[in-house]
């Protein structure tokens, strides 16, 4: 590694090579870029590929055929070792990557990967870095990777290396200029590191190369933090694993600060917009006193009952206020009372948290009965998302949206007779910071902007009301002092973990395998990730089967769903079992800082293990 | 270590045991309880303690030898090797230990050396742990110390084995509490772990028990993640090391999360109220774009010009508002310009950033110079305490407490004319947010709760206002985005890194060795930090040599004064070199997660090293 030394600069001094050749690197990160990548065997000697049966889609797969033509129906394929390299396989490759979306730990190792797989496994290749995401495609603005411009960035975080970007191929125009590009580079492949979007619009590229007769093969690579991309093939994300583990050292640490001085209700919100699986993991990696899941209601909704998700609506809104909802003629003066008796189970859980109040009620209980027991501290974990989940306050959101285009907000407040009854009242229960910040934290467009909301000062703000009603009821004797924390862009582009790490590298060299070997439209998979790398395994798996349509603008559009939290899944069942025990007592774990080096090193998270052990 | 294994449960078994014992442990925490706690070569064999000349005072010796009879010019005392064992050492001592203030990790390992001194050289000893704090002491609330109670906290973060608390023992009525548990108890000793207040008032029981001709003797121990109290033969407080490295794992992250999307300016706020050594450790750590040093204008305004700090208050909201101040008599119509003519060092240095306008100044203009640069990115420290190095917004938060508790706040804003007309103006520049936490987050005295107000969404708030001024000017046409991050709970109870596991144990270790041999009124102080530990120096420093005098309510009340950021010390010179190279290049370090093990795992923190590199 005499190489890493010579063209890593020390102490700050210039380097004429761009990217993170001007960097400093601290010890562990030089540490990082000697530590061996191990692969798993099947990738190590002479492989091929065999195909398995055909596939179909995840959902409405005939119009999953009809918008993908040359694509749907692909087999997977998996790699299967083999006695010698077969003959006619092509040298001199150009290849293009891009990253596309948020950063995830992991991506420098996917680049690392298919470079590595070029380099050893289809002499004088090229593969070319398209700058700053998607656009780069576009715009053709990209950087020819070689082994100095890549080797600094070997298992370090972020993806600087090329950047990112969230701009996508669409229109009849960008998807011109995606094949130009492709021709002016000549690219035989193309692989695109991304989150479910950015692999349907691989699978679109993909389908659209094929259409028109061109060499350009295309393969998607599973990226995201929020470890909403996956399937049984696919078995996780990039970037989950580290990200959880960096979460999980934070709320390890504040546990324990927690139970140290005996007096704060520390709120934590969680990266994850769509899906809860960050915070589930950090639950499982850390026993908070509470987790609140986002899917928890509307999933088991929807599995009792087949409402759409308007009559769910309507039910919860009506469940919260005991009023009549505005906008809803279903169910007219029906009583909470007797949708519970008409439909217990969903009751049983409409009446935990479905609603704000509901949630704020959740927490407050269980701060009540830790206080009986002597604790006025605790630790609540809270994704991102929540709000999301909870219609009446999606509802309130698209009211003021229209309200605020139109109207002014007079200071007496005459504007909110504008809502409708139950927005009005929930306006009113909300703290007077967020009422604010609803009003002021607006979009260009005029929209209140969601992911500015801070929830868990909301949360704080709304249990404290609660409880200092409890108080002078006489229910309540204890003190309550709410923190607020988020911890979101900490985990982003942290050093990958060992797993990430290998995993990435195995990602990236199996995408170059697999575009090596002709094939398109299908994404990198490497599973049996919870045995030695040694045999986990490796293949491609049809994009077209992970898809489903959506109607968007009276039209069918592909997407990849996003893998939410399953309520029968294992890992929200292993919660589900021990939060009871982990919300009176305190059943702390501090996972401590990632280690690379030594005990608990090579861990794999929870939710990766638990889903694995219960497939197997 | 078959004890750990048989007493710590597996899988979230009960244990009958208190404490930590009904915990489970993450591997991570487990490895840290097996990791070896070495001791300096003196504290391995016999050693005997060598008394130094008398010691004076930090400042007013002659206030300190009355406030302190019976200790005033104690001489410190080093451990030197000696050939045998003194023989007239007691055995069967009875000492207290207790937790004093806010967590900072190492503090178990503290109470692990003390125990393991009195194990192994004053057989037959007895340890109490003082419950919650010095109000343990006083309540004669404590736990007996065994090793089954204390070996599971060996090595770990928090406060949590007897946890601490923020009393203080002042009136007489609490002295003698004190004493009375040390009587009942038959303490020979006790040990208290605190800050810079907590030394102060084990010093006072150490002059007080000896008034009384109590055999109790009065250690303390140099405990705070602020880095705020050390001196040459202190030279650093514990915990110190383990948070900054866990902040600056943070904010490594965030720095290459900024560089990877090219789009947000990260706005850190660092715990720290007093001194900003933790921005400036993290700062020299991690090499961001900008790092506000609270100590920077008034350290250097004291220096220059021996002023009291009234008249300097003056001197900065007159420079900075152009209008006469109303309070001050002393300078009338002077004009800055006068004032920059007059006192060209102190001009150039309050032009900077010595009110808030300046300190936006100052960020805005780095900020529009990268624009220039291409960079539209970047990573801001800000300590904690920054508001509190500004006069101006000490005085607007003084009239407002004043207003606030006498009068009504009118919706029309009447009240504002109450205002003095800089407090008026600087009111209306803040942004709305912030005037309004400023007129809510009132703590139960009805005062402006000063920890509260966010600074760094303040400073993103204004710095965008005058970003906006600029592109309406047309000096400025990059794209502005701010996040803000508070890190502090985070750190103060992480598992402690390598350097302050060992130096806690040392300093434990070494406060059993001084009371063991009679001494009283010193704070156990190890040196030498940047050799091996083997090398590194043992002994104990005389409390009253720290101290100085402060007046309050007309009486000399001691202090020891909190060690302030030096701009004259090394690691402030060395970050003044190097910032204006960080403000435009992009010279991010990432230091990663603490590793425990391999390279890297044994550094000590820039400051420490700088500082003792300077001394030497």
């Amino acid at each position: 590694m005499a190489f890493a030394n010579s063209v890593l600069p020390k102490g700050g001094g210039k380097s004429p090579s761009p990217g993170r050749l001007a960097s400093v690197y601290s010890e562990v990160q030089t540490n990082r870029l000697h530590h061996p990548l191990p692969l798993p065997s099947v990738l190590k000697g002479p492989f091929k590929l065999l195909d398995g049966p055909p596939s179909s889609a995840a959902g409405n797969p005939d119009e999953i055929a009809k918008l993908f033509p040359n694509m749907f129906g692909q087999p997977s394929a998996k790699l299967v070792p083999t006695g010698s390299v077969p003959a006619d396989l092509p040298e001199g490759l150009k290849i293009g990557v891009v990253l596309s979306g948020g950063q995830a730990p992991g991506g420098h190792n996917v680049i690392s990967g298919i470079f590595d797989y070029l380099q050893e496994r289809a002499k004088r290749s090229t593969l070319y870095g398209f700058k700053g995401g998607p656009a780069g495609i576009m715009k053709c603005k990209y950087v020819d990777l070689t082994p100095e411009f890549i080797y600094p960035y070997r298992n370090q975080g972020g993806f600087d290396m090329i950047c990112s970007g969230r701009d996508k191929i669409e229109t009849p125009e960008q998807f011109k200029q995606a094949e130009e590009t492709a021709m002016k580079l000549d690219l035989d492949g193309l692989l695109v590191i991304g989150g479910d979007d950015s692999n349907t619009n691989a699978c679109l590229l993909a389908e659209n190369f094929r259409q028109k007769n061109m060499k350009t093969r295309v393969i998607g690579c599973p990226k995201t933090i929020d470890g909403d991309l996956k399937c049984k093939e696919v078995p996780a994300s990039f970037g989950f694993d580290t990200a959880c583990k960096i979460y999980s050292e934070m709320i390890g640490n504040v546990m324990t600060d927690a139970r140290s001085t005996g007096k704060y209700y520390h709120f934590v919100r969680l990266m994850g917009r769509a899906a809860s699986h960050i915070t589930l993991e950090c639950a499982l990696q850390t026993h908070p006193n509470i987790a609140i899941i986002g899917e928890e209601p509307i999933g088991k909704w929807a599995k009792v009952n087949q409402m759409d998700q308007a009559d769910m609506r309507h039910i919860i809104l009506y469940g919260s206020c005991t009023i009549q909802c505005g906008p809803c003629t279903c169910l007219g003066p029906f009583s909470i009372g007797l949708l519970l008796g008409l439909l217990p189970r969903i009751g049983l859980v409409a009446a935990k948290k479905q609603t704000l109040k509901n949630v704020t009620d959740y927490i407050t209980d269980i701060i009540c009965k830790r206080a009986k027991l002597g604790y006025n501290y605790g630790v609540i974990l809270i994704p991102e998302g929540l709000i999301d989940f909870i219609p009446e306050v999606q509802q309130l959101i698209a009211e003021l949206n229209e309200i605020l285009a139109h109207d002014v907000v007079d200071k007496e407040g005459l504007w909110k007779n504008k809502l409708q009854q139950q927005s009005q009242l929930l306006f009113e229960f909300l703290p007077q910071a967020i009422q604010e910040q609803l009003l002021l934290e607006r979009d260009p467009h005029g929209n209140v902007q969601v992911a500015k909301i801070e929830t868990e000062k909301m949360l704080i703000s709304m249990v404290e009301t609660e409880l200092e009603k409890r108080k002078s009821e006489g229910t309540y004797a204890g003190h309550f002092k709410g923190q607020s924390h988020f911890f979101g862009y900490e985990g982003r582009c942290g050093l990958p973990t060992n797993f990430d790490a290998a995993y990435c590298y195995a990602l990236g060299y199996a995408a170059g395998a697999l575009l090596h070997s002709g094939k398109t439209g299908l994404i990198s998979s490497v599973g049996n990730l919870d045995a030695p790398v040694d045999e986990w395994t490796v293949g491609g798996t049809a994009l077209t089967s992970l898809m489903d349509v959506e109607r968007r603008h009276g039209k069918f559009k592909p997407v990849i769903k996003k893998a939410m939290v399953e309520l029968e899944g294992a890992p929200f069942r292993k919660f589900a079992s021990m939060r009871d025990e982990w919300a009176l007592k305190n059943r702390y774990i501090s996972p401590g800082p990632i280690q690379f080096i030594g005990p608990g090193s090579n861990n794999v998270n929870h939710t990766l293990l638990l889903e694995l052990g219960a497939q197997a």
